[in-house]
């Protein structure tokens, strides 16, 4: 039986906290956070119950840069660990720009993150043949040396350049996550909750039944597609940095979608229309939230997020 | 109107999570946190609700420590934010280790960890003489460039060595839990919840009501015991590596604390039988907790937790 507001699970990119031409300071970081924060403000007064799901992309890649310099005085963590780190970070400054806001208002609304491990299976395809690159480049010699010291996988990642290569970890798919009676509590408690951040903390299930962290990096959409799915959202709104997808994207006979049916987003995604490392994933997410029950999926920009849900912008897909 | 399962909140030591001897890798402080949580799923079992604080010292110095190391490349976060990140990272392996326990049991437990603000007066008479080392240590040349350039306030923390200096922030006394609402809500949904780690991310109400992000440090006995009092909790249960509190410490009279009453707590703390930096504020914590109306404070060591639960081993102060 379903509250009347509906719950609304939003996955911010990147840009929702760190801009491209920024280093990354906390000055910064919380100055994004806030300009996102006051759209999210607007929608829990247009009546919507909220939850966030965020990337981490740029925070990991600091932090992980960090570790590499200080690596002869301080352990370096490993990439799960790194990934709970950056969920404190990034949900500490979303739980106090939202907070602040809600204030200004006179409001008391609880909102907190919640440190979330999100569960992949050990078998997933992705651990034979990883691909999503993380951390620092490095030399050949560099690359060559973590690959024999620690066993990194690494991949040439750029044609030139001093330092070309990367570490590469496996992006396996999201199939469960761990915290979801905590995060159901909290909705039900009528609280803002941003979780999973960063794709979530990753966790296989070993033959034992015990959770153990690994070394992957999960998309930050798919988890939150996962999120919405078990805590049963109603909408899935990915915000990104463009209003709407596109067929033929870029090309002469680009072509904006508005509102399309799962068949519909099935068979362009099947026909290509849209980049693996960026739309693609997405698209699939929404996909994916529609097959498990949703009600509709978004994908739109931070800036037509109100109006989006509004109806009057962004791609909308339903069943 | 309480409900007949007593609610704990525990404050654990650095210990529980790196020893002193250690460098602080993943391994050792996974290792470390299995072998704190096997006693929590011992007074699970006993019936108690949990809610668990910690330490964050030796993650924080080395969460400094990289950000210095790589300081020319990556800006450093500040003392909030980064209490956030190890919030993040202790809280994680302790919903991690945990879940694992009661995963082999069969159990199914909601568990997360709460990323938590702690308010303190701008007021704060430790603003003026800023008192909690933090970070690394310096040269005293390092040390002033530092003071001239960050407006780091720096002191001369031991006599001798290369680097005698380091830097020092306030430590202010906790006078509100931000997230008190989330965290209550979990305890009515029968979750344990980790939160307010490292004494909490210190916040100030600016006269404009927001609230800001400081550069100090709240002990965390006293932030747990904040926790304590906003959660309603019966019992205050600090774990440190001693099992008892003393009158005359370490010297030939010395004598054993078992139940005292809270007057006799006062008096023993005037008196100064308790360290400044150990005991003392530990007394202080738990003698703010039952002047707040708590049932019962209690100062042991891990490994006689349940026994003192029982009532057969530590120092317990009750009204």
């Amino acid at each position: 039986m379903k509250n009347d507001r509906k719950l609304v699970v939003i996955a911010l990119g990147g840009n929702a906290i760190k801009q491209a031409d920024e280093i990354g300071t906390a000055y910064e970081q919380f100055r994004n956070v806030a300009i996102t924060c006051k759209q999210l403000v607007k929608m829990n007064e247009l009546g919507y119950k909220l939850i966030l799901t965020h990337g981490n992309g740029p925070q990991a890649g600091n932090l992980l840069i960090q570790q590499e310099e200080a690596k002869q005085i301080v352990p370096p963590q490993p990439l799960d660990v790194c990934g709970a780190m950056t969920q404190g970070q990034i949900g500490y400054m979303f739980q106090n720009q939202l907070q602040n806001f809600f204030r200004k208002k006179g409001k008391n609304i609880p909102i907190t993150t919640v440190i979330t491990q999100v569960l992949v299976s050990k078998d997933d395809p992705d651990f034979d043949d990883p691909t999503k690159p993380v951390g620092p480049f490095y030399t050949k010699d560099q690359a060559m040396e973590l690959n024999k010291t620690k066993g990194y996988i690494v991949k040439q990642v750029r044609p030139n350049g001093e330092k070309q290569w990367r570490r590469v970890v496996p992006s396996p798919d999201p199939i469960g996550i761990i915290e979801a009676n905590c995060i159901k509590a909290l909705v039900k408690a009528r609280a803002i909750i941003i979780a999973s951040g960063g794709g979530g903390i990753p966790v296989v299930e070993k033959s034992d039944g015990q959770l153990v962290g690994i070394e992957a990096v999960i998309d930050k959409d798919k988890a939150g597609q996962k999120l919405a799915e078990v805590v049963d959202a109603d909408i899935f709104l990915i915000l990104t940095n463009i209003e709407n997808a596109y067929l033929n994207y870029s090309m002469p006979n680009q072509k904006k979608l508005g509102e399309i049916s799962i068949s519909q987003a099935e068979k362009y995604l099947r026909e290509g229309h849209f980049l693996s490392g960026s739309m693609g994933p997405k698209m699939l997410a929404c996909i994916r939230f529609i097959k498990a029950g949703g009600e509709r999926a978004i994908i739109t920009s931070l800036d037509r997020a109100i109006d989006t849900l509004q109806g009057n912008a962004g791609t909308h897909i339903v069943p």
